[in-house]
């Protein structure tokens, strides 16, 4: 999906890089920029039937399978550890951890057709679903 | 805090070694075992006054002084993407995500000077945190 937004940074770096630049250089001050606009996707499932370990394994299954889109960088699963205070959450079943290198990358990775089938395969499994995403300060 | 069970986990590894590898060669056997218990906390922060940009600003200073901590691996203060679904939640001011290396690491962040010093700086600033702290599956 075009992103003018994109198009028009890389032009601005372009223009703004001094003749005398090496690629080295380009690459690594163009990594630092983008850096900048890391996506950070987190979601915690909780299962129909929380007692269910094959539902949970199930799940698994299907979070590893998920994993293998393109456009995310890095990734995580997880279940709630054993810490225990009143402002922690620990009721869900497992969580999902996905890094993107920009918001473009992770509207891509929500219409992949691996994770359209996620969806569609493993969806039977969870009551609820919370989601937070967040970008850089 | 003396945890029995990594002390048999280094024991453990410790005999399970063969005589001729070397010191780089177990540092990187046990750097990749270790990596299997990471400890990821994540907290979302709401502030009493979700209006005032100075609150929000002096939030984000707090958790950079709180990001000094040593045990912390890595870390994200973050804000809500421009996503939203049903499922996503973006009414908080600001999230905080921390890498450890294991759940003594993040035991011994509760109770670092630097984590107390912080709450009680910077703690008159919101009215709710909802924390997820996750392990490997």
């Amino acid at each position: 999906m075009p992103d003018p937004s994109r198009r028009k940074f890389l032009t601005h770096v372009g223009k703004a890089t001094p003749a005398t630049m090496s690629g080295a250089g380009i690459i690594s001050k163009l990594s630092a920029m983008l850096e900048k606009s890391i996506f950070i996707h987190h979601v915690y499932f909780w299962l129909k039937d929380p007692n269910s370990e094959t539902d949970r394994s199930k799940l698994l299954e299907g979070l590893n399978l998920l994993s293998k889109v393109k456009t995310i960088r890095k990734f995580y699963i997880g279940k709630p550890a054993n810490t225990n205070r009143s402002v922690i959450d620990r009721s869900y079943a497992l969580s999902w951890l996905a890094f993107f290198d920009n918001p473009a990358d992770q509207d891509s990775y929500q219409v992949d057709p691996i994770h359209l089938k996620f969806v569609e395969d493993y969806g039977h499994l969870w009551s609820k679903v919370v989601v937070y995403d967040s970008v850089d300060v």
